[in-house]
C-alpha cells in the first residue's frame, strides 16, 4: 500500500506529506475497492492540508478527483466487476432518509460524509468506496482528463443548473478557473451564448478561444443583458456587478464556498423585476451523472499539469503559489 | 356615466375626485363592457392620485380591483355573455410576443398596460377591458369580499408561489396587511405550518386567530427553520434577518414594489447551503387564476369597509391615514 | 410472538392460518422492530393467500397496511424513537442505484422487497421493517382508519398523480371501491371536479355523498369532456369507453395490477388530439408522504370492519365473499 | 403575383395547379407580408390537393414551410424589419384565450387556423402571416435546407419532447422519413442511443450513416429496451410492437395524423410497468422556436430535391408516387 496523508499539518510553506506504510484498505458491505490510476489535486485539498477545513479524524488521505479500475467487491455489494473504470468525487455518501435527501437534495444533508475528509481519499495506491456514490467512467479518454471532471467539473455543472438558464440563454460567468472554464464549454455546446468577466487577460484569451461571444473585465458590464449569472470569484463586491447586469426574470448563481460580504444592494437597481441571488452547495449524485453524460457527449477541453505520486506536497505547493496550469493531477504510475 | 377621476393631483389630504361628465366607454375588438357592482381601493389607487407614480394619460380613472357584470361585447369579441359576473385587475393586457410572453412570463412583459393607469378603471359605473384578460367570477360570494382578492389576494399568492413552498413546509410572513393576511390563510388551508412576524401586536392576534402556528415581532426567530419566508414589509433591514432563519435550502421571496436598501449580507449567514433570495414582480393571468380558484375552495376570510361611490376621495384619504379597517371598498348602489 | 402465517395455502374455502410459534423478530442495521396496533386486510394478502400471487419464501406472515409503534431500533439505525406512532405499507425496500430508483422511481425498482411477500408482515404482534421506509403516523386519529390509507389510499394518489389532473379539472372515476372513495375524497378537497361511473347504485349514492358532481353507471358518458380519468376496474373493456369521455389532452391512468385485455382503439376516437393511456405500478416513498400529509389536511371518511387477529382467517374470508363494510381490520388488542 | 392554387382537385395523377392571378396580399393588422424564397412540399399538401383533408375556403394557395423575407409590416404591427429572414408554419394563428391556449397547450386550440388550408400559403410569390407565429430563421444556411424544418423537423421534436426521453436514453424510432430522420439526428446529438426499425433497408442504411446504434425491420425487436419510442409509420400493428420493446416506465409516442386501428392490447405485455401510450397533435409556438435552435446548434442533414415553383404540380404527382429523394422544395426564382 502506498498511501500520502497528511500526517502533522505543519507550516504552509512545508506541508510534510509522508508514506504512512499503511495496511491495504478492506471494503465493507455495499463498498468498492479501487485501484488508483490517477487523482486530481483540488484547492480543497490545500484547504484540508493547511487546516483551513479543520480535519475530521486524523491522518486522513486526501483526494476525491480519483480515477481508477475496481479491485473488488465487499461482501453484499452490487455493483461494477472488477476492472471497470470510475470515478470516486467528494460526496462519499448521505443519510438517504433527512429530510434533504428525501426531496432529491442530498447536496445538503446534514449527515454526508466526503471523500478524503471522513475517510480516506485518492492519494494512495487504493482506496474504498460506497458502490453507489461511484460514477461509470468511459474507456475512451485519458485518466488524466477525466479526474478533474469529478469536482471541478461537477460543482460548475450544478452550477449551472441553479443559475436557471434558458435552453439558447445568454450566461454570464464571473471568474474563470478550473471549475469555470469547463462550465463554459458545457453551456456553449448547449447552445448558450456565454459572456466571461475576469481580471486575468489570459483567461480571457482563452474564454474566446473555447467559443465565449465576449471576455471583459471583472466588474465590466457584458455587452447584452444576461438571463443567467454565475459568480465563480470569491468576491462579494461582484455581487451587486452582477445583479445589475441581469435581464428582468434572471438568477445569479454564487457557486463558492467562500465568498467575501456581499455589499449594500439597492432593490430597484439589483433585485427587483423578479431577479434571484443564490448559493451552490455541494452537489447530489444526479448532478454527477449527468455533468459526466454531457463531459462524454460534448469533450470539454481539459488542461493539466501532471505529477508523480510521491510529488503531491510539491504539486500542493504548486498550487498554492498559483504556479499551476490548468489542474494538477497525481499520476500512479510504479 | 358616473366615473371619478383624478383630475389635479393635489396636496395629499384634499386628493380632488370628481364627477368626470365623460360618455360611455366604448368597447373596442376583443374587449368587454363591464357594468362595476364593487371596486377595491388599493394603495397603488394612493400613489397614483398623489403622483408617487406618475401618470401614463391624463384624467385617468383609477381601481383595479373591480367585481363587475358584461355589459356587452365588443366586435369580433369571444368572451362571457352579458350578464356574467367578472374580475378586473391590475394586468389589463401585455404584447404576446416579447421573450418574456412566450416564456410564460408575462408578468415581466416590457409593454405591458395596467388597469387604471394605462386605460380608465373601476372608479366609475362602467369601465372596458380586454375580455382576454378578465376573470370568471362566483356568483357564490359578495362582491365586497371578492374585489380585495384581485389585486392583495394574487399578488401574495405569486409570492407565495415565488417562495418554493414544499407541501407541508413551513412559511414565514415578515408583515401581516391585506396581501399576506389572505396569503397566510391559503397557505394554511393548503397545509403550511405558518410562522408570522410582526410589528404590530392586532395584526400578531389576528394570524393565530386565522391559524398561524406562532407570532412574533418583525425580527423575532420564528421557533423552526423556515422551507420559505415572504417579505412583505418594505423594510430591507429584514432581508439578513429573514434570510437568517431559513432552513438549508430556503428561499426568502420579497413581495413589495418598494424595499429600503438592503444592508450587506455575510455569506456563511445569510446565503449559503442554496438559500435564495428573490423579488416578485405584477403576476401572470395563471397566478390569477390559480389564485380564485383556491380561494374559491378555501373561502379566505376577507374584512372590509364599505364606501359609497361617491366617497372614493374620502376613502382613499382615510388609507392615506391607516384608518381602514381590512380592505376599503366602493360599493356602486344608486 | 403471535403471529399468522399462511401455513399450507389449501382451498380458498379455508384458508388455515394457525398461530405460528415463532421467536421475536430481531431488526437488523437500519431497521426498527414495531409493535402491532392495527392491520388492514388488503385484497393482496387474499392473492397471496390463495397462490395467485406466488410465495417468494416458506410461511410468510401477511399484513402491508400496519400502524404501530416503534419498540426498538435495531444497530446503527438512526429513525423515530421507541413510542412513535409508526406505519408500514407495501414497499419495503429498494435497491436505491438502479436507474429507476436513481430517476426517483424506486416504485419501479427490479430489486424492490414487499412487506408480507418477501418479509413477514403485519398479521402479528411485532415485525421489522427498515426505518427508512417507514411513515411517521399522526397522534390525533384512530389506528383502524390510518391503516386502509397505507395501501389502498397510497396507489389511489399515485393514479391521481399520473392522471396529470389539472388543478381544479375535471376528473373521472372508473370503479368505486376502497381505493377509489379515498382518491375522489382528496381530489375534491384539492379542488377537483368528480364523476364517477359504476355499476354498483351503493357506490353511485356514495360516490354523490362523498362530494362527486355525478355518478353514472359503468359505461355512461359523463356530463362533460374529463381533463383526467382513473380507472380502478379491472375491466379493459372500459378502456376505450374512458378515453373518448377524455377532453383533448386528457389522460387515462389504469391503476389495477391486472386488467381483462384492452380491446382495439381507433386513433381519432380514442387516442388523437394528445390522449394519453398509461398505468401506474406500486409507488414511491415520496407518493406515501405526501399522500399521508393530504390525508391529514383533509381527513377523508374511512369505513372499517374490525376483525381481532385471532380471526384473520375469517377476514380474508369475507373479503372473498364481498361481505366486507368498507375495509376489514386486525385490531391488536389483549 | 404568382400563386398556385388547388383549382379544381381533380384525379391524383394530374393535379391541376395553375396560375391564379390573383392580386397582391395586403397584411392586416399584426401581420407581415412575406416574399418567399423557398417552399417545401409536405405530404399534407397532397391530402388537401387530393381532398382527403376538405378544403375550410375556395381556392386556397398550399404550402406551410416557407422560407422567405419580411417586405412590409401591416398597420399597428410589431415584428422583424423589412429584409429579415423568417419562416412561416403549419400554425398559423391561435385564440390565445381557450382553456388550452391559457395552460400553453396552444397546439390543441380548437380556434386555430393553419397556413395553406385556413388561409392562403406559401406555394407563391408573396404571402401574409402574424407576426406573431413567424420564426424568425438564420442567415448562415441555404433556404432549401431551412425550409423541410419547418413541418417535418418541428413536429417530430414535438413527439420527442412528448416520447419524455431522458437525458441520454434509448429510443425507437419505428418508421424512418422526413420528420424521423431529423428526429433522429437531434436526439443523437443531445445525447440519446437510437434505434430504427424500418422496412426500408435504404431508410436503415441512412439511420446507420446518420449515428444510429441500430437498424432493423419494422417489427423486429430493437437490442436492448427503449426508455421511449416514437411512432412515425402510419401503423396501428406497430403499437403493441413497440409497447413490448419499451422498458419500465417508457413512454411511446404516436407521431401520425392517421394511423390504422390499434389491436388488442395485453395488460401486463403492453402496459404494466408504468409504460405510456399517448399521440401527438400539432405543435406550440415554443416548440418551434426550441425546435429551431436545437437545429442551429446541431446542422442535421437535409436532403433536398429542388423544383421550380411553375413545377409545383409535378412536385405533388412525384410525392404521391413515392419519386422524392429526401424533401421536395419549391425554389422561387426567375
Amino acid at each position: 500500500m502506498d498511501a500520502w496523508v497528511v500526517a502533522h499539518p505543519g507550516p504552509v510553506e512545508t506541508r510534510p506529506l509522508e508514506r504512512a506504510g499503511l495496511p491495504d484498505p478492506v471494503p465493507g458491505p455495499g463498498e468498492l475497492l479501487i485501484r488508483v490510476e490517477v487523482c486530481a489535486v483540488c484547492r480543497t485539498d490545500l484547504h484540508l492540508a493547511e487546516g483551513d477545513l479543520p480535519p475530521r479524524r486524523p491522518r486522513t488521505v486526501p483526494g476525491h478527483e480519483v480515477v481508477g479500475r475496481v479491485a473488488a467487491l465487499g461482501p453484499d455489494t452490487a455493483g461494477p466487476p472488477p476492472g471497470s473504470r470510475v470515478g470516486v468525487a467528494w460526496l462519499r455518501s448521505t443519510c438517504g432518509r433527512c429530510r434533504y435527501c428525501l426531496r432529491g437534495a442530498e447536496n445538503l444533508c446534514p449527515a454526508s460524509a466526503y471523500t478524503g475528509w471522513d475517510a480516506d481519499g485518492g492519494y494512495a495506491e487504493l482506496l474504498t468506496a460506497p458502490a453507489a456514490y461511484v460514477y461509470p467512467l468511459p474507456e475512451d479518454a485519458p485518466a488524466e482528463t477525466l479526474a478533474p471532471l469529478l469536482c471541478a467539473g461537477i460543482i460548475g455543472y450544478r452550477a449551472l443548473v441553479r443559475a436557471d438558464l434558458p435552453p439558447g440563454g445568454r450566461l454570464g460567468i464571473y471568474g474563470f478557473g478550473a471549475s469555470a472554464h469547463l462550465t463554459a464549454q458545457i453551456a456553449i455546446a448547449e447552445g448558450a451564448t456565454v459572456h466571461v468577466m475576469t481580471r486575468s487577460a489570459a483567461a480571457r484569451e482563452l474564454a474566446l478561444r473555447l467559443g465565449a461571444a465576449s471576455a471583459g473585465g471583472s466588474a465590466d458590464p457584458p455587452p447584452e443583458p444576461l438571463d443567467a449569472a454565475i459568480l465563480f470569484a470569491p468576491v462579494g463586491d461582484l455581487v451587486p456587478v452582477a445583479l445589475a447586469a441581469l435581464d428582468r426574470g434572471g438568477t445569479l448563481a454564487v457557486a463558492g464556498i467562500h465568498l467575501t460580504d456581499i455589499p449594500v444592494l439597492n432593490y430597484q437597481r439589483h433585485l427587483f423585476q423578479e431577479r434571484t441571488l443564490r448559493s451552490v452547495t455541494a452537489n447530489t449524485r444526479g448532478d454527477g451523472r449527468e455533468f459526466l453524460r454531457l463531459a462524454s457527449l460534448h469533450h470539454p477541453q481539459v488542461t493539466t499539469t501532471p505529477y508523480s505520486f510521491s510529488a503531491a506536497d510539491r504539486a500542493l505547493a504548486d498550487l498554492a503559489a498559483d504556479r499551476v496550469e490548468g489542474a494538477a493531477v497525481l499520476i500512479m504510475d510504479g
